[in-house]
């Protein structure tokens, strides 16, 4: 395969927990997180329980990366992360409108639940 | 442990994929979880990548189980769910504020970086 | 629906994290949930990064949720659960053998690559 | 930051679900993904619900990237993987080590549970 990731495009969401750091909350480690996504350029979007994310494959790992570099960085000695990725090639997706378009389809077809 | 799971308030996030049901398009599953997710009585989110649930754990336990019911009903014989779940007892939340509140913390931080 | 839970059969996978323990190290919370596992009577599997575990739908659930409970009984304040987890309608798997029946088939059709 | 990702040892786990193939069986794919891991030469291992998996934080991913690839060019038009996927900073692993030490490291407790 000679795809260099560039090319496969990928709507992504992710869950990044700090460990170890002494205390249960998270949230100075999750905005840095979102510091280093708008550096990144790509179409993200918080959540309660996470952050949409979606680009080129390899860009929205390196983008996860960095918010790990990131976040040991404030002093978190160990991290995991929960990732939830895909990719299909029945369409082709505009850039950044992935997760949006998902959302907005099921929100269409409740739409017509109405009287 | 005598807990019945009552007492136990979860926060939540999960990603419902229907399998094997032979075309990529998925929101006619989602809607159908959302409608079971009204009917739960819980509170709850749709984003781009999956649904913020919040409750007893009983309950979202319970309320995602309907949905790979309700699923199955539609005729998917396949169904694989990622869930993150999430508890802590350092401090008492007010029901339906879980998700929410992480969301409204991070923002305060972000908020503060701004001149 | 008048399905109470035990008669979804659900094959799952979890990973549970404890947060703000004030060490990086979580060998002796997944060793309690071990002992959590068993007691449930369920069919389970550790493996690196998680654990195999299967039954009906709600004692799998109420058995990840003991471990919750275990593991908030050893001074975790907070914990975070990713949950892998599966039901299908097209066929009957034999009490226990899910995950197994999984793995045995992908190494079945590997071992046909052998020349 | 001018970590190149290489730098960055990361210990996985994913499980990759092929969506829109008119057949819930998953077992060729999963077979097919074998085969990719195998050419990266990073140390994976599967289990009932997926597959641990170790190396450089961009190899890993790299793989799983590659594994959609392949798993697309066997005909599936949707993927949707779940990844965990930890770094830490507090100790340096031998490389391979990462998934196999935690397990044995939650095993050395529970042996020393037996009387």
């Amino acid at each position: 395969m000679s795809t260099s990731g560039q090319e496969l495009y990928a709507v992504a969401d992710f869950c990044l927990i700090p460990m170890g750091t002494g205390e249960p909350s998270v949230g100075p480690y999750i905005a840095e997180c979102h510091r280093v996504l708008q550096k990144s350029g790509l179409t993200f979007k918080m959540h309660g329980y996470g952050t949409n994310l979606e680009g080129p494959w390899d860009d929205v790992c390196a983008a996860i990366r960095d918010c790990h570099l990131a976040v040991h960085g404030q002093g978190a000695p160990r991290i995991a992360t929960d990732i939830r990725i895909g990719t299909r090639t029945d369409k082709t997706l505009a850039p950044g409108s992935g997760n949006a378009g998902k959302l907005a389809r099921v929100q269409e077809i409740l739409a017509a639940d109405k009287p």
